[in-house]
């Protein structure tokens, strides 16, 4: 036949498609989605698994009068590829492309904006009770995760729009695994399977059960109780949802694209909560990912052919390899080291951890609320919990930073990784407010180291140290700097100054201090004598340090990888405004009071001014040269 | 008898009691909780309903080898009366004295701090794996109120202790309501009342199914779901808990202390996951309090005798107050408005728009997360809702607020209740962190008023952006200010100037407004000329009006209720810096790098220099006075 992939302009041109068409479509969506991931990277087994799903919704469904409402929105390839975005689609995860989630501002048929987890029960539920007060009739459909289904807010979600009985379809995509192993109670739970042994189970328990009643009858307790007892093993998934308040529908076979459409028609007539339990496999249709779904998940660049990785230009360890490797040594030396992660294992870096020391290994799930309280409880135990999370994820946590880990002054180590631009997965995982929205917290320390070899050092520190600490890292390679193989203490809220200049200083955090320095060579190029500082401490500032290089009266650049409302730079104007210093030229450089949209590192660092060359031309700026 | 609870001075004294003496010791318990709450002021029916759970609980367990961690904490007064604290339990809630909730700086018996809901299974979970980890053998006990099992964490930590079945007692203090009528599909579950009629509904619907059981008997899943139809009704709060992976036991009566202790007696021998569930009566064995547990959950103080409150100096409205009736009148004109609390429709104010407006208003349960979520949701429905929360539990959403509604630029309303010291609730509930996490978001627009007319102008300004908007108010009562009756606009980022004078001048922000102006009047009686200016907005600030102060070179002054990292200050120093003012003075006033102790508000204020006296000598002091 010929391609039907490029006649689909909207969902109204799917409508028309028979049987026959429908699997050639599902396979030339494949297709373009592999094709695409293999050039660019991408969300890539999520998506795949998702393929007769998208047309099943947009065939029986029509967005966007209907409201489809995509958790995480990694999923959202195949949706975005039949919702006019086809000619687009190869530009996915690009500066000025195509978003690897759904973004309202690019189609009218992306509802929701997404990116972080398990947030769709409630956005859809919002949808529905806005259409009944306007009284509409449209439909409105979450589709959710079984990794989504352990995250807090989407049981939130559940308990409330059990509780209001709106007319809502949520489907939850049970694959059986999130990013990585699912996690959890929910999850065995899910996957119970429906043997004959089982049903014959039930019939031996069910008649002891009658049989007991009819002796008894009295007491009603007493026959609940019973009556709980003999059935236990008949609980299945569809009365846990029913105990909230939705119909149940499933499992059905989500790769069966007929029974989807039959199944979604029927609930179409419904007015009201349904959970249709859809079982699918990720990354089916392409062997590599179904084989290896976790490593598909989110994946770079790779061979179509063979399924092989392409390696980047390879060379320095990445900070997350770093982190794990370091964690573990210091593991191996304090067995009161324990680790957590929300559903990261691989991403965190903390796979090596868990082989060596699986009984101080703690996967909880996407559940970052639950990771810092049971790290604080840990604590409060007397060992030394290390969280190990991304910087826009621990946004999730940000009561319980407060509330059980600082506030209780207890000393959970806060590893966070991806902090400042991630790169293509945009602004919904850069990770550019985590200095501002940590940096009031009482009790917390918190570092950024400028090489991978400094990070070693900080995560021994941050161990040694007794209360609460953050050190943030970037997504990324190192710079292949020698590591030591002895770690030490930093002296708390010290930096040091890297290189001399009399003509200014720069103060750099983090990731900043390499690029501040090459900055400085180029202007002494120039004839402009730059001090270049690693700061290292956001907090405690190193007070002594600053106000000596104020001294010098001579301009002073602040240089970071955040926001700058509230961020590194704003820490050191507090300090020389408390410490009365009123004549100073103070320029803070980092990200503006903006989203900060997708790209490659490199292309977002220098747009924003933060590479060598932006930095020097700040300093030029200011210096009026 | 003689009184008993004067010979308690820890658990161990408990253990020698006898039955009648046990009942005596609880009315003592009661009378002393009564009375301290009727002086102080204090969370009255929570602790009233768990008296006998308290003296099962340090009856059976050894506190502090083994760990009572209490959901919230509000209802521990009785564990402080039994653990050494009852000689200063009459400081309860005052500057100096004993705090209203655990805390692990007070007594070893506190396991861990709390204040907010829903962390108590998480943190008991890590005390669990720790004693694991170095094979204890105590045991440890979280009791959570049905009201927090509402909130996200408290499933997310169920899902993973079920996962990880450790030696763990969770109480569920089912009292059927929290704070608030209680909300959500979990709670119409947990309430199900299981009659004779319900055992003869089971009966013939049981009988059903084995006699479709035996005509069919072939195709499993058809089975299955025949008997899921057939049982549905079946389905009880054991069933719940035990597909979570917990043993479940109960429900039993919460006010029969020999009940209990047999219980726990015999749950002390497990060592798995065990869920008791205990139903108590919120305010029990006070009459006013049993009659009104929503009024006796957190009260000031009042007559013992007839539970009359007694009024505070009476006069001016309150800000939650005002806020109630403006929300109400700008909803009566425009039907997109909508209202949605976190399980505190009396604590916002929000009560006469619910009863005005009820397909409006939208009680989420103990679930900031999903609220914010939903509330964006309704937004990008057309809506415009406004999420009433106290500040220091608006941080629980924090994640939501930036990935729902900032990110999608979408129109959602913060009304931000508590904001600045709250009194005697203390550290977990001061609201001084919200500038901070909040200024660093993208299109947030924040405001907060100098007094209660102007915020309901403030209000109607935030309904009417179209955009993210925070507004800030503090605790407690207006200025009793006339309240213009109709509502505008205020022009986007523009503050005032309420007072001239020469010699310096002082910005500040909400409730610092009166108090600058009262120190600009003590300076002006000693020859200094203060302007004060009323900034209205944090975000975006009033640039021009700003410069044009810093123009006249002489020295400025931010005052704000929140803390200093981060905050107004820093925006203020942040907009100078960037502007290039290179030689002004500028001294903060604000909170310190602290935790701010419980204490009444103009106590606190005063300790932290924000009370007229406190600016005026900042003042003084910055101008070498």
């Amino acid at each position: 036949m010929a391609p039907i992939l490029e006649t689909i302009n909207g969902p109204e041109d799917l409508k028309k498609l028979g049987g026959r068409e429908l699997v050639q479509l599902a396979e030339e969506l494949r297709q373009e989605i592999i094709a695409t991931c293999a050039a660019n990277g991408g969300h890539l087994a999520p998506s795949l698994g998702v393929v007769e799903l998208t047309l099943a919704l947009h065939r029986v469904f029509s967005s966007p009068q209907d409201k489809i409402v995509w958790d995480v929105g990694h999923q959202a390839y195949a949706h975005k590829l039949l919702t006019g975005r086809r000619e687009r689609f190869r530009t996915l995860r690009t500066l000025g492309g195509i978003s690897g989630f759904p973004k309202r501002a690019e189609s009218v048929h992306d509802a929701f904006d997404v990116g972080h987890s398990s947030t769709s029960i409630s956005a859809a539920l919002g949808f529905a009770v806005g259409r009944d007060l306007r009284k509409g009739n449209n439909k409105v459909i979450a589709v959710i995760g079984d990794g989504s289904m352990t995250g807090g807010i989407a049981y939130e979600g559940l308990n409330h729009a059990g509780h209001l009985n709106k007319d809502l379809v949520v489907i939850l995509n049970d694959n059986e695994m999130s990013i990585a192993e699912n996690v959890g109670a929910l999850s065995k739970f899910l996957s119970r399977t429906i043997t004959s042994e089982f049903v014959h189970k039930i019939k031996k328990d069910v008649e002891g059960f009658l049989e007991g009643l009819d002796g008894l009858g009295r007491n009603v307790l007493q026959v609940a109780k019973r009556a709980e007892e003999s059935l236990k093993g008949l609980f299945t998934p569809g009365m846990l949802f029913e105990a909230f308040g939705f119909e149940y529908i499933g499992p059905i076979d989500g790769h069966d694209v007929e029974l989807l459409q039959e199944t979604l028609e029927r609930v179409k007539r419904f007015d009201d909560a349904v959970l249709i339990h859809v079982l699918t496999k990720k990354g089916k249709g392409y062997r590599p990912a179904e084989e290896n779904p976790s490593l598909f998940h989110g994946v770079g660049p790779f061979e179509i052919a063979t399924g092989k990785i392409i390696k980047g230009k390879g060379g320095a360890a990445s900070y997350t390899g770093i982190f794990g490797e370091t964690i573990k040594k210091i593991a191996a030396e304090d067995d009161k080291v324990c680790a957590i992660t929300a559903a990261m294992p691989d991403g965190t870096g903390l796979t090596p951890f868990a082989k060596e020391f699986p009984a101080r290994f703690f996967d909880v799930g996407i559940a970052e609320q639950h990771g810092v309280t049971f790290a604080a409880g840990l604590a409060a135990e007397g060992y030394k919990p290390v969280f190990a999370v991304y910087s826009s994820f621990l946004q999730r946590a940000y009561d319980q930073v407060f509330h059980d880990v600082c506030l209780q002054n207890l000393p959970v180590v806060f590893a966070i990784d991806r902090a400042g631009v991630v790169g293509s997965d945009g602004p919904t995982h850069h990770g550019v407010f985590d200095l501002s929205y940590l940096r009031s917290l009482p009790n917390l320390t918190i570092m950024a180291p400028k090489d991978e070899n400094e990070l070693q050092h900080m995560l021994q520190t941050a161990i040694d140290l007794g209360s609460p600490v953050a050190v943030r890292y970037p997504r990324g390679n190192g710079y292949g700097v020698p590591l030591d193989q002895k770690f030490h203490s930093l002296p708390i809220g010290r930096g040091e100054v890297v290189r001399e200049g009399k003509d200014g200083v720069i103060i750099a955090l983090g990731t900043m201090v390499v690029p501040a320095l090459e900055a400085a060579e180029l202007l002494a190029g120039e004839g402009i004598g730059m001090a270049v500082v690693n700061a290292r401490f956001v907090k405690p500032l190193d007070r002594e340090l600053i106000l000596s290089l104020a001294d010098r009266n001579c301009p002073l650049f602040t240089v970071e990888e955040n926001a700058l409302q509230g961020g590194f730079g704003s820490a050191v104007l507090e300090l020389l405004a408390d410490e009365g210093y009123a004549d100073l030229a103070v320029a803070r450089l980092g990200f503006p009071d903006q989203f900060i949209e997708q790209g490659e590192q490199p292309e977002l660092r220098g747009r924003y001014g933060l590479d060598p060359e932006g930095i020097a031309a700040a300093v030029r700026k200011k210096m009026h040269v």
